[in-house]
Parts: structure tokens; sequence; C-alpha cells
């Protein structure tokens, strides 16, 4: 089996120097905060069934199962409702495992579903999937954990209407949901209208759950060996999850991240080279902001902590980001992801009649793709930008495991090293009020009404 | 015709406080330089045939057409070999003014070409290609201005090899080029194979490339009124290339990400709540960074300047970005795409029967979408995070040429504010050398020797 591994020299001072890199001496010198962080965790694990019990929890893999079975054979289309880590996840998965024109193959050659994930209201994206599939032929499944996530609750409510007034089916047949064991109005409608339900487990937030249903029934649903995954996921817990952690990927990756956030490197950007991985930056970049950007600490202090995550493709993102990194601010960390071995090599057999163009000739792409990220490393590192590279073999579910965990874990372990809480968000309910109370929910009246005496304060500068 | 706007309202000291905003004194007290900006650019301007004068350039436009008329009808695939500018600004166009799974349509819905952009050298996303489309129904379309950029000629010569080897294709009859009216490899090969070639006019840097035949020729293709979007961006022109800059929209947009740079807040998001515009903020991103993240300033110090940007989407990343927008660091300026009115309405007319989801039924996806536009709008200034709108009534080629042109003349003027060339691109030399060097291009012997003898620094500190 394959195993990823970190490669962090390009951090370190005696290749990138004094100014920009870590000593190994600076790295030893906050032991005891890694260890106390450690101890933590080890405390949360214990006590509770939270993301760290995973890849190991097999109880629901039957159902799993069972279920996409049942819908790989029985649909021509999956539609996934939700919106954050319900279609995150899944979405990535989809994108580091399948074909990359996946929905545009043949059913041949597809040999499943095709797949779409609905993770917006926007209104033309929604009302005009009914173009390119047949809804009589399609499974929905509805994600959200709480089972009133606004944008999700409305997706299928919208979904409803068309499946009812244009098509006469029953609900019961085409949606299948995913939420909480127990609470929530998506787990009342379950009982109710007999929806096939899978569960999330209630100490797992919705950023931590692509190894739960949520990522693993669509996965499922592809036909990709989610054993696989779940197994990728426990040899990197077993990697990382230890009291040596310098010899850990998943707590190095936060600890170099901390020690860089605090010598003023707040841009944290992972740089994958290969289209299949620019979904798990998007994923992470959900997983590093909305955990680790925090107003308060654990003791209460203001400290309006976070790193911004930016995600950046190889090597397209060369002719558009490279520049600023190179020659801008020295206020960002870099982590590439290297593919040793794609799927096809893409072998360059044609010839153009030019000496300057023999260097590609009897090449292929694979070569050619690995020597850019090699060489936009040497210019970064030439230029005293820290940076480090996840190395992985091949893109496969046992490798996606594995990512997936390195980076849950290493969230979880910066958020201690932090001092801060990274399983809440409580920012994002600023946003969620003022939507009720614009919309005229029940409840939210007095909050409208605050809102419409600013609204003049507002629209007062305008150009044209 | 609709016309797009700018609400700045939110960066204002009166709505935002004064820790974090701009009062209008601070803005009137920089007369002297905004002038001075902007008349180095009306210098430009007069001097060379630069990005200033596309929207009214309408010599090539009879060329255009034909040449997009003979692809879309004898054509089924356009497949747009480019990166950078080359692909950015062709792709925004096409995401956000074509059908939302347009390569999913039927051909009779369609009524045009499937098309794709290869923008990247990976090799699944390249050989895979061809398991989707018909390359002996295929024109493919090579641009790179140069003529030699690495990614696109590789791009070009593995097609040429699939089409000759396997297909036995005359590659006159399949390709298509774009580049220099005169100079380097592409146009001499363009004579010599006798390939249907148009040209970017030579002071028109890449990432000002998009109302050239590089965006005109593929939007002409897919059926896109491409005389209304230079229309557009010249109606962009007259409102804002002018000396009343406090009036002017782009340039407006400029003064104040580069006024708020100054004071700390060095990331710069841009927010479009509509899947179709998504594509329009990566387009942002390249010009934004490539231009303004730059070592030395016009007088030759070090300054290492540059903004960040970063794309989010709404309603989307409300669930993955917000968080920490609302309750992290003071380090951002937030930029709104907000859209009026979509194509579709996407009208909620399913019901559930809990009275918490009252307040969606009966709306609709726009209503619903802008929303939540408003409400993440509040949130972030009720938490002193400034925040601009740009109001777009409609998506159309009309409001997308003046997207184009403000982002453009903003980017231009900006530079001038900073004192930096915003035109050139210095710090990608560095990677490119080296991937030369690495791939045995000849004359690259001594780089490569520097860099075998620099790898054994690295490759030191892994964590497995």
């Amino acid at each position: 089996m394959h195993n990823i591994y970190l490669d962090y020299s390009n951090i370190m001072t005696d290749v990138i120097g004094d100014k920009h890199g870590i000593t190994s001496k600076e790295l030893e010198s906050f032991k005891a905060t890694y260890l106390k962080a450690h101890h933590k965790l080890v405390k949360q694990r214990d006590s509770d069934f939270m993301f760290f019990n995973l890849p190991t929890f097999k109880d629901d893999l039957d159902e799993i199962k069972k279920t996409a079975g049942f819908i790989r054979d029985k649909f021509e289309n999956v539609v996934l409702l939700g919106i954050g880590g319900s279609a995150l996840g899944p979405f990535s998965i989809f994108k580091a495992l399948m074909h990359p024109y996946y929905n545009n193959l043949s059913a041949e050659k597809r040999r499943g579903p095709k797949f779409y994930v609905m993770d917006n209201v926007d209104p033309d994206y929604i009302e005009q999937l009914e173009d390119v599939i047949d809804f009589t032929k399609t499974a929905f499944l509805v994600i959200t954990k709480s089972g009133s996530t606004a944008e999700t609750i409305s997706s299928f409510m919208y979904m409803l209407g068309i499946m009812k007034d244009k098509y006469d089916l029953n609900p019961g047949n085409h949606f299948f949901f995913i939420t909480d064991p127990k609470k929530g109005k998506l787990r009342e409608l379950a009982f109710e209208w007999q929806v096939k339900t899978l569960s999330i487990p209630p100490e797992v937030g919705g950023r931590f759950s692509v190894l739960t249903p949520v990522g693993l029934l669509p996965a499922a649903i592809l036909g990709i060996d989610i054993e696989e995954m779940l197994d990728g996921a426990a040899k990197m817990d077993n990697a990382s999850f230890k009291e040596d952690v310098l010899n850990s990927p998943a707590y190095m990756f936060a600890i170099i991240h901390w020690l860089l956030l605090k010598k003023g490197k707040p841009i944290h950007v992972l740089f994958p080279y290969a289209n299949s991985l620019y979904s798990i930056a998007d994923w992470f970049s959900q997983l590093w902001a909305e955990s680790l950007g925090k107003k308060t600490d654990l003791d209460n202090n203001e400290v309006f902590a976070g790193p911004t995550p930016v995600k950046t493709l190889g090597a397209t993102d060369q002719h558009s980001q490279v520049q600023l990194y190179v020659e801008g601010p020295f206020d960002k960390v870099f982590t590439f992801m290297e593919v040793e071995y794609f799927n096809k090599k893409a072998e360059i057999t044609g010839k153009l009649p030019f000496e300057d163009f023999q260097y590609l000739e009897n090449t292929n792409m694979e070569t050619l793709l690995n020597t850019e990220k090699k060489a936009t490393e040497i210019a970064l590192t030439e230029n005293n930008r820290p940076n480090l590279t996840i190395k992985i073999p091949k893109v496969t579910p046992y490798t996606v495991g594995q990512l997936f965990y390195l980076f849950e874990l290493a969230t979880a372990f910066a958020g201690s090293l932090m001092n801060i809480n990274p399983y809440d968000q409580p920012g994002v309910e600023h946003g969620k009020i003022a939507t009720y109370a614009l919309m005229g929910r029940k409840g939210y009246e007095d909050k409208k009404e605050e809102i419409l005496k600013n609204a003049d304060k507002s629209n007062k500068y305008i150009v044209k």
C-alpha cells in the first residue's frame, strides 16, 4: 500500500535562511506545549465519539454499502443537496478518485450514476439542472447534520416541489437523508415519510464528517472502495497520533504553520500539483478557516485569531499567483501536494520543427508537471519563501483517506496550540440571524427592525 | 442597457467605525496622488496600443466573427490550449454567459460546440479528454502570446501527436492559433503550415488580453454577442477614465484597496454571489496578484509589495470562510458581486410540515441568495470588516464587458498608486529557468548543475 509523507526541509533555516525559517532548536523548544496539546486530544478522544474514532468505526459500513448498492443500481443520477462540510468532503472524494470528465462519459464507460453536488442556492444553477438530467431517474441525497440548514432545506423544498407537482413522484422513493441520529426536523421527517436515512455521529462536526456516511455513502455509490479509504485514515492515525510529536506528519504540519504564523506568516497556501486534488484544497480551506478563525480563546481573551487558507493549482497558477508568491510580501507558507504516479502519463509524441522545443520531445506530462513542481519549489526556496511538500505516491482511496485524516488531526492539534476551540463556529450565527430576519422568519421581528433602521446608513456612497 | 455600479458605503468610517474605515477627508487628501496616477495612464494610453484601446478597436471583429462562424459550424468540440491570461479570460466568459451545465446539454439544446479549456499539464486531465470527445470532430485553439509557453506548447505537441499518429489528420485543418502578430515560433509555424491565426496586439499583456481575440474568438464561437461585450467595456471606460477620480468606479475600487492596504489589510477577497461569476474572480486573482505583486518599485527600491487576492463564492462559502471573515484578524477587504436578476428564479413550491421552515415557502432562490448576500454584508459590517459591493443588474455580455474593464483599469491605476510596474512579471522567470534546466533544455546546463548541487540540502527533514 502507498504511504504519503511530509518533507519540511524547505522551512528549516539551513535551507531557507535565518529570517524566514525555523531552527531545530526552535522546533524542540516548544515540546512542553506540543505534549500538552497532544494530551488534550487524548482526553477528547477518550471522552467522546469524535472524528478520531471514525477510521476504525465500521459498524455502519454494511448499511452504507447496502444503501449505496441500491441507489447505484436503481438511479441514473445522484444529486447531493448539502453545503459546507456536507458538500466539500463528498465532492473532493469525487474529484480525487473518479474520471476527470465523469459526468460526460457514456453510461458504459461510467458504470455508475452521474453525480452532481448542489452546494449553492444560485437560481440558475438549481433550476437549470433539470435541463441535463431526468428527475424521474434521480436520487437526491439530502445532507444536513442539524436538519435545518437554510440552503439545504430550501434546495430540498425546491426539488420536492418539482418531483410532486411536475412528475407526481413519491418523495420516499427518491430522497435519502443523512442527518443526526435522533435530533432535528429531517430526522422527524425520516420517520414520518419512511425515508431511508443514515446518521452522522452527534459529536462529529460537519467539517470533520467526511469519513462518516456524508462522504462514505456518495463514495460507495460511485463505486469507490470505502474500506480502503478508512484503512488509509487508520494508517495516518497510527503514524500521527502519538507523543513523539516531531515524528508525527499531522502534528508537524500543525506545528510548522503555528510557528510560522507567530513569525508573521498568516496566509497558508495549499498548492496541489494535480487537478484531482484541487477540491481537497477546497475542503481543507473550510477545515482550516472555520476551525482556527476565532474571536476569543479558551480563556475568553479577544484574540481575533486565524490563518487565511488559499488554494492554488499547479502548474496552472504558476501563470497567475507565483509572481506574487516569489516577489510579494513574506506573509505566506506553502504546502505543495505532489503526486508521484498519475493514472496516465500522457506521452508527448508530436514534434515541432524548432530546436527551442526539443526539450519537450519524447517526454510525458507526468514528468513535465512534476518537474514544474520541483522548479516552483526551487523558485520559492531561492527567494526565502518557506514551503513544504506532502508527497503522495498515487491518488487512491487509501492515500486520500490518509490525507483527510492528516488534515483533520492537524487542525485539531493546531486549535490546541492556539488555545482556541477548533470545533465550533459562533461567527456564522450573525449572518444566519440576519437572513432569518430579512426572510421574515417568526421570532426575528426585532432583528428585522434593527436592520431596517440601519439600512439608510448605507447606500450613501455610490459610484456609477 | 444595464449598468453596474459600486457601493462603498461599508468602508466609510460613519458606517464601519474609525478604526477600520476611511473618512471622506482621507479620501480627498490623496487627490494629488490620484491625479498623478491618472495622468500617467493618460500618457500610457496615448503612446501605445494597450488594453485601454481595446473596447473601441473593432478592426479585427469581422475576421474574428468569420473564423468563429467557420469553427462553430464545422466542429462538434472546441478545445482551448492555453494557461494564465490565455485561459482565465475565455473560461470566465464561458462560465458567466453560457448554461451552467453547457457541456452536458444535448446538441439541440446546446446549439454550438462543446467547449473545454485545457489550462494544465496534468496527465490524467489531458489524456482522458479523449474519453469524452471525438478528436476527429474537434478544433484546437492554441493560445500563447509569446508563442513558446511550455505548458501550452507541450499540450499542443501532445494533441498534435494524437491527431497525426492515431487519426492521420492534417493539423492545418484542426488547429487555430492566437499569438503575437509577428514574433514567436507559433507565428512562424502559422506561415509554414498555413494555420488560420489571429493576433494579440504586442503591447497588450496576457492578463489584460480578454478583450482581444483571446477572449473574443472563443466567445463568438459560443454564440456570445462580442460587440455588446466591447460596448460594455467602452461604457465603463467612459464612466471611469477621468480626472474626477472619486466618481470613477474603477479608480475608486483601486483607491479603496490601496488605502486599506496601507492600513494593514493585505487580503483582498472577491466574493461573487453567483456561480456564473466565480470564474471572473479567478481571472481577477491573476490580474491583481501578478500585476501588483512586485519586489521592486519604479525607483528600484525593494518593496516586496502586493495584496493577496482570495476568491470566495456566496452563499456556498458562508459555510466555509465566513467564520474566519467575521471573527478572525482584521486583515481583509471584501468586494461582493451581487446580481439583481438571474436568468431563472427557481421558485420554491414544495412544503415541509414544520413551522420552522415556513419562511422558505413561496419564495425563490433569487430572493434567498440575495438576502443571504445582504445578511453576510450586515454580519461583516457589524463586525467592523470593510466591504463594498459591485451591483450587477443582470449578467449579460454588456455587464461582463463592464466588469472586465473595471478590474483592468483598477489594476493599472493601483499599480500607479503603488509606484510599481503593473505590466511585467519578472518573478515568473525563476521557475521557468529551473524547469528548462531540469528538463534538459540546451543552454541551461549550468543552472542544472547548480540545482543538483543544492539538492542534497533538501530531503533531509521527512516525517512518515
